[in-house]
């Protein structure tokens, strides 16, 4: 008997249909003699519904009282659960944010959790009751109800899952693991059967949406692990997903490269000529940190002349607002040539634990593109991934060329 | 300066531009130096739309869960209103029941109210803050979310009033005040500027839909100055509607009869040729009231040669019900001759405390139906409140000639 924490997402608690597949699959787990914890978000488009309730009421509502009303779309879903539940015959119970107590800190519509009391749950799971635990909420030290921002559910299930020691948390979702890469790009991709933690936070941070970053840095830190499962697998045709695990876990052989990852959300920002300089990264970075715009890649060349070009990417949305802000307040500050902006970019990355042991992932990385004749604008690397930003056209080409360079395609040799 | 409690409906609270009315409106009260509690209810149709919902996912869903999801219809308008008045610089926190900590008994879907804990309210309102309560729901000792049924939002604005020695509570609702009688049946309908608690619980059990009897009562037992208005009247057009006061209050001269009550939903049963013997009464509607059915008006006739007949009245959607237990428990048992079921009366009553102290006011009544040709059925009678069914065709006559005939559509003489 185990405890296991399931977290349903907006697209498997859609429809009442949905909401009684839900409750089927977890009666079965509970009938093999599993103790039940089950994590769900809202329906899919209750949350966008009720925001935009909120701005025909108000173009900038109060983030205490978004909160409050966006709340209500996983308290609906808690409740329809577990009555389907009921309605097969099996225990169960919901339970919102502030019922459990799931305590956060009192940062409305992005809090974080510092506690969970277990008392209620345990009691629950003690007496055979399937406990229903309504994921992105929680409550602050003075009764305030928090969100945990878009994709919190995925935290809240992990958190759950830390709190109560359970033995595994699994992530249902509308695909049915982590595959190599998006087989919409690459038909060939391949499910994964385990990532570790670490290549799961590098996919996941380069925009791959099968879970949110901040769930799986929870589940690293409390060593929770994690599973992510389809929810729309049929009855006895379920297959196991993807666990997500530590390095340790894994076997001797392993793949070198698990996954290629992209983002097309990526622009850049050229300053061409400014002085090379000590302290000149933080006076054209300070400006732009300080309006709260995060960068992703920073890039700086080799000066010559005494001047330099200084590179970074941004998400597109904040292109318009760091270019205003480097031709207004770091172009005749710092005395740069020309400021240089580009939202044709994309970001593709090659990301494997084994390349810390097979130093040769980068120049074939390169070779492959350069034989495509793919221009690399910038690199950059860390321990288990390399990143390259390209123009965006070349997007599909680079995913797929590195894709069968790397052998993903190839099932990895059993051991 | 006084503390106001305002209560506003489904209706007030139908769209987000008449959430921005209710706001502008509690803004002008509380621009006036009031410290304002408003309490809402949810959406008009959000209630049931979240009932059919459940009934998708489960023929007979739990009450407790029931009450964690048709409570979040309620906390949705509570954020919006309070987004609303901050939109207009007006200081604002909403509340859920839960966070009020209004105490509830565990009968969910129709929990009654123990207490409520105003530390937070008076903390806010001492702040110069509007106070904004979900209506209709509350919380147990043990936490777990319940609800006071139907038009609960009454209740809970009576019995925050109430809690908090308001200076007056203030229901908004589509009507502008309580009238003499239905104006779509008499166009000649006035609206009455007071009616005396007494009066209008009979109103209101009669089948006027203005006030939830509960929250009638509840104001008489804690005498909570109460006042109905219309949420739609424009700035500066706004009527004082109709104050529900003590009779103590009342000038000398008052009308004898103050309205014209009336109920469809009456469908009479008769128990023909039972032995007139102690103890018939309860043998009839013992069983009855063991199946919950509430039984209204009660008529036994003089009995001749041995035998009575025995009629009641109960809610038409309840009299199939009815007439089943009386032909097969209740006929062969106290040898009744036989049973009739007639779904096609109705009942309509002449109000007043007036009638106290003028003995007429009885054959007054049946003088003016005998002169329409309306056949009396059953006559039931109350200090303040003389009722009679006839039968369903005659309801717009009966009402229209007992209107003219107690000179309700003259205004009270002035004092």
């Amino acid at each position: 008997m185990a405890l296991i924490v399931q977290k349903y997402g907006g697209t498997s608690m859609g429809t009442p249909e949905r909401i009684r597949n839900v409750a089927r699959r977890v009666a079965r787990w509970k009938s093999q003699g599993h103790q039940m914890v089950v994590v769900v978000s809202a329906m899919s488009g209750e949350t966008n519904r009720l925001l935009s309730l909120a701005k025909e009421v108000s173009p900038a509502p109060a983030p205490r009282e978004l909160d409050v009303m966006v709340s209500t779309g996983e308290q609906v879903t808690i409740a329809l659960l577990a009555m389907a539940l009921q309605d097969i015959g099996v225990s169960a119970r919901s339970y919102t944010g502030s019922q459990v107590r799931i305590l956060t800190d009192n940062i409305h519509t992005k809090a974080r959790i510092l506690d969970i009391q277990d008392t209620n749950i345990r009691r629950d799971l003690d007496a055979g009751t399937v406990v229903i635990v309504a994921g992105f909420q929680g409550v602050d030290e003075q009764g305030n109800i928090t969100t945990l921002g878009r994709g919190g559910s995925d935290t809240s299930g992990v958190a759950l899952a830390a709190a109560l020691l359970a033995d595994e948390c699994q992530i249902y979702t509308d695909v049915d693991g982590v595959y190599t890469t998006d087989p919409r790009i690459v038909p060939e991709a391949r499910k994964l059967e385990r990532i570790t933690f670490e290549e799961m936070l590098e996919m996941a941070s380069l925009g791959s949406k099968v879970l949110q970053i901040r769930s799986v840095e929870f589940a690293g830190k409390y060593k929770v692990k994690l599973r992510v499962l389809s929810s729309f697998e049929e009855e006895g045709k379920e297959t196991s997903g993807t666990l997500i695990t530590f390095e340790e876990d894994r076997k001797m052989e392993q793949p070198i490269i698990s996954g290629i990852a992209f983002n097309r959300d990526e622009a850049k920002l050229t300053v061409l000529g400014v002085p090379d300089r000590p302290g000149i990264a933080y006076q054209i970075l300070g400006p732009i940190a300080e309006a709260s715009i995060d960068v992703d890649m920073i890039i700086q060349n080799v000066g010559h002349d005494g001047t330099t070009d200084f590179s970074f990417t941004v998400a597109r949305s904040e292109m318009e607002r760091a270019r205003k802000i480097l031709e207004d307040q770091v172009k005749p500050h710092v005395g740069a040539r020309q400021i240089v902006a580009d939202n044709k970019t994309c970001k593709v990355s090659a990301v494997g634990v084994g390349m810390r042991s097979h130093p040769g992932v980068a120049s074939q990385m390169f070779r492959t593109l350069a034989e495509e004749g793919i221009n690399i604008q910038m690199i950059s690397t860390s321990e288990i991934k390399i990143s390259v930003v390209v123009d965006e056209k070349y997007l599909e080409l680079a995913v797929r060329v590195l894709h069968k360079a790397f052998d993903l395609d190839q099932a990895p040799a059993q051991v």
